[in-house]
């Protein structure tokens, strides 16, 4: 008697970027499960159980969510974002892959959400508006080299780049590597665009280059979107600058 | 006396896909704009004038309703998945940039939407699970040697590849020749997920391997996403498999 678990995006915060999929499976769910902050967005209903645990364990919470999914209920996980990216659905799977046989049986949903760079780029103008790449700086997961080389990579390829995770307390000095070798294979005129909270409460959104860069005050609710060589700047009077990048490419200089 | 242009990112395709605030938008704009099968994902309302254009008039639609705006009017223009994503915003921002002052003065809102990646990635479970980037495979706007060239370093450092815009009448024979040029970075066996208009009527979700991609139907309404060597499938009795990239990376075989 298998039953569902719905792996849900939140999107950046606000309720205004919940999609209706979204909502109506948050209120259909007998169980939610999530990471603390996640969960306190979700408005609580009468009957509906509600299991908060930490950031680290999101195995851990994945595998109480498939145990309950699996005795016939109709679970909900919630994710920021899109669980897709850096988030819930991996973990689901992972756990799946070496989980126990009744885990492959339960109906998984995963409920796509506005995912942090996107939120961020639409502020800000279109900078992702080209061949783009999404990277996270967190290397509990994997060798800071293999994160210095996709950096180089991906700057040398002209791709635009997200930097998710940018900073913890356990790696607090990261983030200006990583801008240092950007600064290797990229212009320093190259426009960074910081963006803390974007679409809940405390947004900030703050526009530098890859030069100055390293001086702006990062988190891990911030999410960093580093121009390639064709991105550009539109100034407007009393008005946000724009930050694009053109449709149209010209081949980059290395 | 300016008024606003909202680029309204519609998701891929059905209503539950999106978010609040772009409901919100479109239920206030005074006239909507957009490539005329977007615009009929809206429902027609009372006293909103509708601007329906070609798939190819990006720029003559953008300097329309920015004229539009600038006169004071509240615009939305409508854009499939997210505008931000090989879409309308960047468009919007490349007339700004080039245009008469006034349209410097418009109060420009970009609403973010689920794009098609995402779309995908959820239907088959977590293939952007780790690091991943997005190429858009028309050359219209960019020399195929570039296209190659990213599709090749994107492999090499180990990112899972979302495939926009893969075919079109103009270039029947591309997608196999970068089914092509992947196949000489990446094992035979990477998974490959084409999704075809996911979200929507008529969505068909179909899993194969770079050794067979070049074999499946691909057309405009197509994403693609590519695995990296880390990429796995979990097969499930009765159900369809998971794709997922995992969390922890292992350093790439190149």
């Amino acid at each position: 008697m298998s039953g569902r678990l719905a792996v849900v995006g939140l999107g950046p915060g606000d309720a205004r970027f919940l999609t209706a999929d979204a909502q109506d499976t948050l209120r259909q769910a007998e169980a939610v499960y999530g990471y603390g902050p996640y969960l306190d967005r979700v408005p609580a209903r009468p009957g509906q159980s509600r299991h908060a645990s930490d950031n680290r364990e999101e195995l851990a919470r994945a595998g109480a969510a498939l145990d309950h999914a699996a005795s016939g209920a109709r679970v909900a996980m919630v994710s920021g974002g899109d669980p897709g990216v850096f988030a819930m659905a991996a973990a689901i799977c992972e756990a799946i892959d070496a989980g126990p046989p009744a885990w492959r049986g339960v109906d998984l949903a995963i409920i796509p959400g506005v995912t942090a760079m996107l939120a961020v780029a639409a502020r800000a103008g279109a900078p992702l508006g080209h061949d783009f790449c999404a990277i996270s700086l967190s290397d509990n997961l994997k060798p800071w080299a293999l994160i210095e080389r996709r950096l180089a990579a991906a700057a040398d390829a002209g791709f635009v780049i997200a930097l998710y995770n940018p900073v913890s307390k356990a790696r607090p000095t990261q983030l200006v590597a990583a801008f240092g070798t950007l600064g290797r294979h990229l212009p320093a005129t190259t426009p960074v665009i910081f963006g803390r909270a974007v679409g809940r409460e405390g947004e900030r959104l703050a526009f530098t280059d890859l030069a100055h860069a390293g001086a702006e005050p990062a988190d891990m609710a911030t999410l960093i979107i580093v121009g390639s060589e064709a991105t550009r700047i539109v100034t407007r009077p009393g008005l946000s600058p724009l930050v694009y990048t053109p449709r149209a490419a010209v081949e980059a200089g290395r």
